[in-house]
């Protein structure tokens, strides 16, 4: 696998020309052939960096200039139409390849399934390993109508694999009752329709703690993120996830990987969404790349 | 009036199958025709039904499940295209037969005009009968234009019917001087602007009162329900809305018929305004049939 | 495998209740995890369906109802999200199972791959078996970036299968290089940009023969189907793909079995694309089941 | 009743600011309210007044300027929202006046039916009035689901009215089989699908006659016309719509009002519809108006 | 200069007829040609008084109708396209014409440059002058890319004209470090991300007062306004910012000017932020001119 | 000037990675703030190489794969922002590098005054020039309400740069009297309406000579080009200017250089336009770059 090779698409703005020399890497993962209602989000990736030009470098919220941080933007993963398992594989060997390079892997999605192999690659790195999962919807499908690998079970998944009780959902207002059974006597944390308010009392405990942030752009309200997959009311404000964003850059965790998921462009509206990821994306690069 | 016939078209998820099991019947009242503005709400019911499939049956705020409830989709009531008079009649029959049957009625619109007579007929069995308005419009007209019939005219038309000391609005941004000196005059409940609030002081005055609930959907800001025939800025979120169907929920009241109407797809984007109404129609579902 | 099921879904109108009386079976494919470009086309079949009803029942140009034929709208083929091979194997049983039956299949996609299951299928009871495809693409891949099963691959595959010389293609503009060459050296008829006039000369030649059709609904211009997964210029009108059809009504050819693909709803802009797919529908109907 | 009055919105470029010096009259019927489809068409006129200022008032294709033609732009005309009866009662006594005033009707619709109530009253002028009828539509219902004055019935109406052999349709593609038996049956000039040819033969029998000419702009295929109430494929270019225009204009039939319905801005797309009305309307205007 | 001609467009509803006895006039200031990103905003004035006839002309938090103010809407000024120099200086003749016959100007953008010669105008009036500013940025660049006049500049231009003590900015979430490090030596007041509370904080430091307020539509969160060029999350609601208006119109401070920048309709949706546009115009008028 | 250096921006698909060893330069004039109407084609350049990824490299038009020529994707040329003369100025002297270094130069707007100083440029270098015109608008004014560089005058200024004469329009439909006058009277060639049956008579007339080619995608019927600045009915369509651009390749005339103009993606819908315009460029490259 190559990095440094000349990339022919668009790039984040302000993004590093140098693999070796950064200390982040952002990537795409295109991927969006499990989903059971509305497909696109493999088109998040390029929306995303393709509207970043329309973003001031600086944040008045951190104080802090993209300048200031070295991350490389290696576009998007090939991944194989049509093919969730190869896909799925060929994200987890990347991401190996990140950290064995020590480099904080960025993701943008995609449909939420692309985390789960992140987040595994990233578990076997780090073995005090937290999750904090910003989303609408459980995910905690043990499997979708046969299906292992659907969209709907990568916290499931994870949460079999490094234990429920490190895994830190927020603003979830949507699932199956058996989801929400399964959370609570597994001891896994699942704070109701609230984002901000349990985080700030989460933070604390985790304090010292590596942490992977992984946020489905659902969580936000239609209001405020009409281009997703799966539109479901009564979320938060952009307002609200970017304060819980600075929340996190401020505590005393360790961010060790990141990524935003599920930015369908096609359901988007003069790319009101897309903006709002990338100034999301903007922020948790300053906040928490340090 | 037959109710147990083959019906073609989509239903609503979970809807029973069976009439007469049923304790609640769904129906659309497609009328569209006596707006000034933008005419299109004909197409709500149908709108509201397709993107249900989108919806998980259970609801985590209320822990209850769709299956819990028998509630039949009766599909569209036939109306005469462009004859509001005979449109009216024929809801107003029709709701008739449902409240006979001991059938707890919920509407979906059309315009709000569509609320008058099914309030009528429900009125006509409860002689107690309370009437809960969420709106951002007063439509406390006596008539439009000349026109009696119009969708500016129905909360007018039943708080004459019933005593307009029995009308509770809520969320009132617009209308016509006259319209809210009348109210004040006649001692209807208006609360301007504010929903929730106003909305937990009122409920326990009502306690033990069998109560209407007719919901405009553009009670909601425009950020939240573009999708509608009349958006007017400075409205209340679903989450307020979502929060105020609980409080009716957990109230005293007797919720005895509903509707939720003014939806309007061909203004709406990506089925935004669509999902929330799919979504508030659940709640109402399961927090006020008993 | 049972049919006779009570469907909560929409029908196209006119469509029999019954199976069993039925001479012809509609049926949906709702899959497009294979696309390289832009999925969507899973929404095609209950899209077509939900505009039918705009349709008149009556075709001025065949002068024939719907009410004069037999066909029964099983709904659509539930399929696995994200696993291609599984659902072509579904598609391949169900299609089996009509034909078993003596039903003529009639399939609404959906990306293109869902025809190679059924022309396999239809194939596997017609040794005479000639294909006629209407498309801007050649399809001719042997694979797609090293997937076999690929929207880019279904006329290769099934001319493999039943011989590249009874495939006719037509209205073709955009391909490899190899692609043309394969069709050239292995004696596949491509008539290239150009497709009413090449076919009236083809026609004459299959007259007797059993004949599967399969439209991919970009053969049209952009201007005519803007609401498919890849558009490409210089495509033809709607008219003239209504006089193709027509062509093959009046021909000496024995329709045994049909299919319409790719129409996109969410790439659709007021359901121009929609109403057109559900229009050829029903001449396809009126024109091919005698 | 008074034109000259101050007018507050916008008009249609280069109309005259005096009605009495005005040989034509330019006005609205804003209705749509019996249409069973998609409404909207309410809107349409102001959306041609509002586009028609992209437009150069010279036409190449007749070599005159609209400063040639004195014509008045009335505005809309106000009718009565949701009250089919009293708006064609009104639109009737509306174009008496004008005809009283020698002025040449000129409309925008607004659903068909509008142009019923003016063809009614121009035939109370002129006994030998010939309709020529641009259509993808019969519009020779006698009744919709038991309503006589719908969207679908204007054209038998008028057929009744000043006798079917008066009345010439091009460009029919739709509509139910005892519609065109009626046609045939009763003489009435129907050309299915094509205009431009039979309507040269037309023409010179017509020679001498006075003419009303009626255009729904769903006689346009829905490539030229995706913003109007019910679409249908398999129609005409723009092209061929001027060039029907400029053959009426160049024969010898004396036109003595006319009108274009059923632009739908809602469905309309980057206002490519109504730019093609408002082009439309300049070439009628001094192509017709002599 | 006439104010007095014929205006053939639309005007914002209940503008009074007469220019000499208004008190205020209404004018659009349709300029777009120096923005970085995303044109459009020259069709705004005329979108909003389009709309406006959608609005009660009651405010029922005001308690006063559009009737008891006579303000005079003159249309858009012309402006030469593409020529920032020239139309910066005609829109500051028009202004001081303007001032002169002791109107209160009323100004509808247009991208927010076109606020600098209003700005200008009236300061050379008032030497007292307050600026009120609601925006997301800061528009307190010195030049953009090498270009003086821009619409990154006019807060700027204006500061150095008035002196920085003098502007007070808020809702400010979006700019370069520089910028806002030249506010705070320079003494300038910039609330960054909130405007509703630190404004009720500063009117009673600008009691007596003369004040002038520009708003650039952008201070809304996207949910709200996502019909403008620049759109950036994190802003405020539509009931904050009307909230602001009512906080000034019960301040001390006098009004002696206002503008309403950067709606672009084209990206618009619904005329979701129009109509928002429109009402907040409504509130300025009843609640600032008094 | 550097045109090697490092380019953070999408291309288009297979441009060559070395400027030095390409034949031709693909350039983007990213300028739209002169023109009356609707602005926004300054995204058209970076939509057509967005969507080219969805191009097959070969044409069967022309049996020619974009491997076979070496064509630089230079990026945009940066332009000040509502800076007419100084954007002009740039571009012009940016094609005068091009054309000292032996490349093609071959444009992509932008309004269509950028082709201003392109030809202007070409005209410098060879003296026998003549220009092939397809657009929509003659362009021919002198001024633009006293502009004097506007989007109305390019093929004016050009024609006086380099002869009337030599200037050859084709399929326009819209101009003020005076400028078709003005053309007749200066022996510039207009064929009005038509496009490819006049050029295949012009065409012969041209052998030898060294060609520039401007097209104004609204050449195109508005139902084949919704995208761009001023949709006007009664085009042509995308097969026709397909033939017309092979029609050059396969004349003897010798393309020095062409443009593709007025693509305003925002105007556009799913792409349609943007992806015809970007098999035009395929066309013109594989037809026209030797």
């Amino acid at each position: 696998m190559r990095f440094d090779e000349t990339y022919s698409g668009k790039v984040f703005i302000k993004s590093h020309p140098n693999y070796e020399e950064s200390k982040a890497v952002l990537y795409g993962m295109p991927m969006d052939w499990t989903v059971s209602y509305r497909p696109g989000s493999r088109f998040g990736p390029n929306k995303i960096r393709e509207v970043s030009i329309g973003l001031e470098e600086y944040s008045p919220y951190l104080d802090r200039e993209l300048g200031d941080v070295k991350f490389f933007d290696a576009g998007d993963i090939p991944l194989p139409f049509g093919n969730p398992e190869k896909s799925l594989a060929e994200i987890e060997t990347y991401v190996h390849t990140l950290l064995a390079d020590e480099k904080i892997p960025m993701g943008m999605g995609g449909e939420h399934l692309v985390s789960l192999p992140v987040m595994k690659a990233v578990a076997s790195k780090y073995d005090d390993l937290a999750i904090i999962h910003f989303d609408a919807h459980t995910d905690l499908r043990e499997n979708y109508e046969g299906e292992e690998y659907s969209h709907s079970t990568p916290i499931r998944k994870i949460a079999d694999h490094i234990g429920p009780k490190n895994v830190y959902s927020f603003g979830i207002r949507s699932g199956m009752k058996e989801e929400f059974e399964w959370a609570k006597e597994n001891g896994m944390h699942i704070s109701k329709f609230e984002v901000l308010e349990p985080l700030k009392k989460v933070l604390p405990t985790l304090e010292g703690r590596n942490v992977y942030v992984t946020i489905d752009m659902d969580v936000l309200d239609p209001a405020h993120a009409p281009g997703t997959g799966t539109v479901d009311a009564g979320g938060i404000t952009s307002r609200e996830l970017l304060a819980s964003i600075h929340a996190i850059a401020a505590s005393g965790v360790n961010v060790v990987g990141f990524d935003l998921v599920e930015l369908a462009p096609v359901y988007d509206h003069s790319d009101q969404t897309a903006n709002t990821a990338s100034k999301l994306m903007r922020e948790m690069i300053l906040g928490w790349v340090k």
